[in-house]
């Protein structure tokens, strides 16, 4: 058994947490590159055009925008990174068509309404920690009518999961004895509980653990959608499982989607686990009694998603949910509070 | 380069943190097995005597105690796990010999005085949110004149650091221009700022990082230290580097001893990292300036450790130091507030 990484890990990279943050969202390839290719896809929609991108951070998008022709780009970013967006601005030549704005959006004035939004505002279980309201508040504020959003849709998708993470973890304590000579499997209990809890773990599924195919309980299109319908986002959703398992958990993930006008397709920046990797992973949100499911047990239910009462900005996620004939369950989770700087 | 894992350890494991510190603890074996080859190393001592085991934990080293002969341990815990404690106390069979004792050390009320004080009362850097003070409260209080405590010497450590980590992670924005067409290499400067703060990093350093012997700054006599005297708790020390590199940072490190009567030297729970790995690792102290240094050149100054003024279990690291004939530097460190769950 290795000695866990978490601590270390935890305690290394949080003192980086000022660059971390953006490192780890430009390292992000399957992130970045979906951007980029989506804004040099609609490039004959941006060219000559005038640009708002909402949360800018390093500027990565809005220089995107503009070597895809853009006469201007509102760089609009609260932070301090601003400082560093307007250096890596400078670094590119780009000052003469891209302004970084230092300010929220709900905040900062604009010298002229613009063509196109750009935002890169998703969180955690998409809604976490997310800044889709302030996009909101842009599109209605600045984009001209019929204006582009990139993206311009998002849909949520939930599955049925084992894990053998847990089961590894609660194995450790039937190991005590042969290692120390002290009986501790009566731990096994209280890791259960703990493992368990209410929170929502932000992991990476195995897409071998994923228990049927996923499916979708929502769908949110950004060119209507509205600040209160955010209030209250979900749905019902039905899955058939694979084969016999123990469902401890369920997987819940996001995609979005660009516009595509040179292809048939919207280009799709997904986060299932059975895509590559991205820095938002899933959201795994443990069940209190795990069920056994075989071939075909059908497994449904009803998702909620909407801001926690004591912060707005922290998602909480309300899981109603049948599987196979089994009493029906139901269980509120929340991301636990020290992640509130997980998505600036 | 890989996507990091750090934002997932921290997200996954921090919703068990409840079992996962004591999970983390026990997987450290070079932790255990030391106290318990003391433990029974000592069993002469321990033989029909009584015993305190300050903040027990699980209850291990307690277990440990009776297995070696003890006529009674007192296991004390003011923490939930103390339940657990009396759970596994009664699976091993040990209940007429271990008393589990919720409550802290400094009120809890016990029959009779000890022969022996047990306890891994150790934190980061040693003394981070440690329990020393209440195990010299607890010697003051409890322990018969001439009693054993295990461990019973604390040692400190410093040693010039070169890190390739840091360095990496600088390079990193050399290479977004290749990656993705923006130019970044800006924000390198304030990566080296951001990576250089005053945060204790709590970290694993490979030996070969390390540029010299390591210096012992202060030795702890657990028999005889007083809490007066932890308040300012170091000393001078001088290396001399083996060869060239850059000193980035400085580790500091420690190790406690055990008495060993069947033995001519102490029985030494090593935390160096030219040992294998425990979960304390090193503390790593960035320093602002790094300098150079070739074979010989002279690394010499004082380290203080003492409680914060914010919060008493939070230690401070001041270090005043020369590198050859460079400019005398000093800094003052400390762990991030987050980490205060860290010892509990």
């Amino acid at each position: 058994r290795k000695l866990d990484k978490s601590r270390q890990d935890r305690l290394y990279f949080d003192s980086y947490s000022d660059v971390t943050i953006h490192e780890e969202m430009l390292a992000d390839h399957v992130r970045t590159n979906a951007y980029r290719t989506a804004i040099f896809r609609n490039s004959d929609s941006i060219r000559g055009k005038v640009v708002l991108d909402v949360g800018a951070g390093t500027g990565v998008l809005s220089i995107f925008c503009a070597q895809a022709g853009a006469r201007k780009v509102f760089a609009v970013e609260a932070c301090s990174i601003a400082e560093q967006a307007e250096k890596i601005v400078k670094q590119n030549k780009m000052e003469d068509r891209v302004e970084v704005i230092r300010g929220t959006v709900e905040t900062v004035e604009l010298p002229e309404q613009v063509d196109v939004i750009v935002s890169e505002w998703m969180g955690y279980a998409l809604l976490h920690e997310s800044m889709l309201n302030s996009v909101l508040y842009a599109r209605d504020r600045w984009l001209k009518p019929g204006g582009l959003i990139l993206p311009n849709r998002a849909e949520l998708f939930i599955a049925p999961v084992s894990d053998p993470v847990v089961e590894d973890r609660l194995y450790f304590w039937y190991n005590v004895k042969d290692q120390y000579g002290v009986d501790m499997s009566c731990m096994a209990d209280f890791a259960q509980k703990c493992v368990r809890n209410s929170d929502i773990a932000v992991n990476t599924v195995a897409g071998e653990d994923v228990l049927s195919h996923p499916a979708r309980f929502a769908e949110l299109d950004l060119r209507s959608v509205t600040v209160e319908e955010l209030r209250s986002v979900g749905g019902a959703f039905r899955c058939e499982s694979f084969g016999s398992a123990a469902v401890n958990a369920f997987c819940v993930y996001f995609t979005v989607s660009f516009p595509c006008p040179d292809g048939p397709h919207a280009l799709v920046l997904s986060t299932s686990p059975f895509q590559p990797e991205t820095h938002w992973k899933q959201a795994v949100l443990y069940v209190d009694r795990p069920e056994e499911v075989v071939q075909d047990t059908p497994v449904s239910g009803e998702v909620r998603m909407y801001p926690s009462e004591d912060s707005a900005r922290h998602v909480c996620v309300h899981v109603d949910f049948s599987i196979g004939n089994h009493k029906r369950q139901s269980k509120t989770f929340s991301i636990p509070d020290w992640t509130s700087d997980a998505h600036i």
